[in-house]
């Protein structure tokens, strides 16, 4: 049995943004060299979010004014008093930093549609990837 | 230190619709013979979510209605203009895919209330559900 | 390889009420003696959620107030027939009731805002948190 981390580093230009890492991802779980266990695709983050979802560019722009709806950047947030982040904190907690994803026979378990999206919230910045692959 | 996986099929009858699948993952659990560890269900689908809940039917009805509300099924997305399901696309991303049990003495540990529900988001469809125990 | 599990209760006081128990996780990942996997923080509990966030007080009213934005406490919810908490259950199933970290060189991986926080939905009550740290 195997522990592999691996971190890569990802820069958004944008406040919000959506970044594709599927292919940095799979890489990472191809090179461990594990045939059978999980991938633990983590943020050390609490402004940002991982969803798994299709990159299409318009459900992309969806995604983004989903986002607005639910967290909306400008409304009366306490923590803004402090910091201009209060609706990023929001967004990044209740969708979740983390994702985990089987790993059979060598390959990620997804769905066609299931991209690996990291979710900016607070950009432009440089964000950590960290990748933890657990199996034999 | 073991990893199975098992997967099975669940077809849903409506667009939106919850379905238990509590029995069906236990027995994986059970099966796999692994007395501790933890369990990921995995649903391979960017129009499916998972979530732990109590399976009443009064609530289901609820679970239904707060989707609606979050996820709107006719707004003006985007991406309604390819295909007509951005309100599954939201719903699955952002309430995720997948939920991680731990394993003790051989079952699961969950809450009385802790049913495992798929929530069909774009059906009726076929939709795989896939389950890795990893443990010893 | 290790499978460790420890859980540990928490005593909430207020129906909505978010506790910080970041340290007590820290501190079983410590005392498993595990240098490299993965921790699971589970609640076995439907009406409590886990997000990882900065616990800064302005923030946590913020929190508060954003739960009852998405999944208000008094609406017409069908499941209030028969019991009064279908908000609690809303919030804890869409938020999730677990999240797994990292964990490397025997530390777990994380943000510096990044607090282990559970979302009370339905205190007071006494809730237990079931930490399982998988590795080696």
């Amino acid at each position: 049995m195997k522990v592999c981390h691996q971190s890569f580093e990802v820069k958004s230009s944008k406040r919000r943004e959506i970044i594709d890492i599927t292919k940095r991802v799979e890489e990472i779980v191809s090179e461990s060299k594990v045939e059978n266990g999980i991938c633990l695709v983590f943020l050390p983050h609490a402004t940002t979010a991982l969803i798994l979802e299709e990159n299409e560019p318009r459900l992309v722009k969806d995604i983004e004014e989903s986002i607005e709806k639910l967290f909306p950047a400008k409304a009366s947030y306490r923590h803004d008093e402090i910091d201009d982040n209060a609706d990023a904190h929001l967004a990044s907690g209740f969708i979740g930093q983390s994702r985990v994803y089987p790993i059979k026979d060598g390959r990620v378990v997804r769905g066609t549609w299931q991209h690996t999206l990291l979710v900016e919230l607070d950009g432009p910045r440089r964000r950590e990837v960290f990748v933890t692959v657990v199996g034999e």
